[in-house]
């Protein structure tokens, strides 16, 4: 099952250098997910080749305009491609009186529903769930109400060894059971055979989190705890720390500190703040506290292996 | 005096073969005119390097979002450069309450004024005047109320021919008058000096007429008489005649027939579908009727010479 994040914006408000605000695709077994969606994500999604059309769940960490200012394009395009499938759109309140707006000043009558879930923004709550994954949220320090979003590969079921099943003559009715855990009786014998003799254990479930805008807040390293990826709010470098704490935002070392108590895999760094050109020096503050750290490239895909 | 016209966006609806949204940038005596800002313009602007913190007045022909969903970025743009000078928007009613509720949404109160111009969809006015030039409206025939804008040149006063001066001897304070066309007396004679003697015309002022969404509309004609520069829809080709007319947008041919009648003398065809890759059979078909038609291209600036 593939699992992976592609980084479709990394800057902060401003755009510059090239970079653009807040957009990630998040694709777990062939299904696409986004998170933010600033100006101009459409464009960007297409640019780099993303099916987005196929997008189903739309996930905003909070209002501010770099994560949602594209929201009404991706809308507005969906409904121009003649979309049919409903879409849902998870964030803090106040959204959908925002893109309904807009809809109704262009006398625009959407062809497929589009559904809006506000998010409890003082909770964190499992907000979607499919046969794939769960998303949760964890809620983050911001200057306005913010989440943090947790996609976690759900666990799957054991793996049956096949040559047992041949070895044991055992039934096909038996598999679900077998599946989940269970140990079986040998109809012939009457002896019981250990679940752990015919399966293997299944794939350890992956899991991303993405905690993008926030300031320092070690609150959050319960949720996040060894995840395989955490996407982590480094809009500046450790000489702005006081800059950082003012806007609400993390620096290098900040967001190494949280990688490193959560015990994560990696650290994916972004949000950079416009006045960085070259990333590098952001990216080796990190280094020096969390190795495991990488920084967040427009357009490039970041896998997540077992 | 400089009279120019930069276009940002030139594609309809949907983004794609490299082309955006409605936007384009006139530029008059170095002062910045925008018209239209449809998503990512700021970014394009940027791409493009045009000084857009100087632009003190947007125009927005109407509200579908493929000529307004890049306004809000301006406007939060602007407040992250710490703009401090007003900014005029003029546009059909209803869209200060979309810009506001997104500034309110991310509790941002602006560091400078936004001043929202609520225009008459159903009548042609002037809507704005500086030293340099005067903007009024044209009303188009879209699905939803919409808006052309024309650009004209202020008449300039007279040229005095200097050694006419010296010749007659006449005094400083009278230059005010010759500039304004009078005639003077000669102190000295009695005789009366004729201005045509003493001045040559001014140069012709110049103009541009935007008119984009609009199906074929004989109307817009008087308004946009002899212009220099006619920016006109043209979605489609002759043969989606039928579609241009369902969609309220023009034909090639109809655009060049607008510009024939209104006797410009140059037409610009823009608001390309997503249909059309390449652009040469809709420019031939526009040329075919009206031989002075050019594509609009993004990026390219077309200067309106005397």
């Amino acid at each position: 099952m593939s699992f992976s994040v592609t980084v479709i914006g990394s800057n902060s408000a401003i755009p510059a250098h090239g970079r653009h605000p807040s957009a990630q695709v998040v694709t777990i077994n062939d299904k696409v997910y986004l998170i933010d969606c600033g100006e101009g994500t459409q464009m960007r999604l297409n640019e780099f080749g993303v099916k987005w059309m196929r997008v189903n769940q739309i996930f905003i960490s909070h209002l501010h305009g770099d994560h949602f200012f594209g929201l009404i394009g991706v809308v507005s395009t969906c409904h121009l491609m003649r979309r049919n499938r409903p879409l849902d759109i998870y964030s803090p309140p106040g959204l959908e009186s925002i893109i309904r707006d807009q809809l109704i000043a262009g006398q625009t009558e959407l062809m497929y529903e589009l559904r809006f879930h506000e998010l409890n923004p003082e909770q964190s709550e499992r907000i979607y769930e499919n046969e794939d994954i769960t998303v949760d949220t964890v809620v983050l320090n911001h200057r306005i109400p913010c989440l943090g979003f947790i996609f976690r590969e759900k666990q799957r079921q054991r793996k049956i060894i096949r040559e047992k099943l041949a070895e044991y003559q055992i039934p096909v009715e038996f598999i679900p059971d077998i599946k989940a855990g269970k140990d079986i009786l040998d109809e012939g014998t009457g002896k019981r055979i250990l679940n752990s003799e015919i399966t293997t254990d299944p794939p350890r479930p992956r899991s991303y989190a993405y905690c993008c805008d926030t300031a320092y807040f070690p609150n959050i390293v319960p949720y996040i705890q060894g995840v395989d990826l955490l996407y982590h709010d480094c809009t500046f470098a450790e000489d702005s720390e006081q800059r950082a704490a003012d806007t609400f935002h993390s620096t290098t070392i900040q967001a190494a500190r949280i990688a490193q108590q959560a015990g994560v895999a990696r650290l994916m760094i972004g949000h950079f703040s416009s006045k960085y050109d070259d990333l590098q020096v952001l990216l080796r503050e990190a280094q020096s506290v969390f190795p495991l750290s990488i920084l967040a490239i427009e357009g490039r895909t970041t896998a997540i292996e077992r």
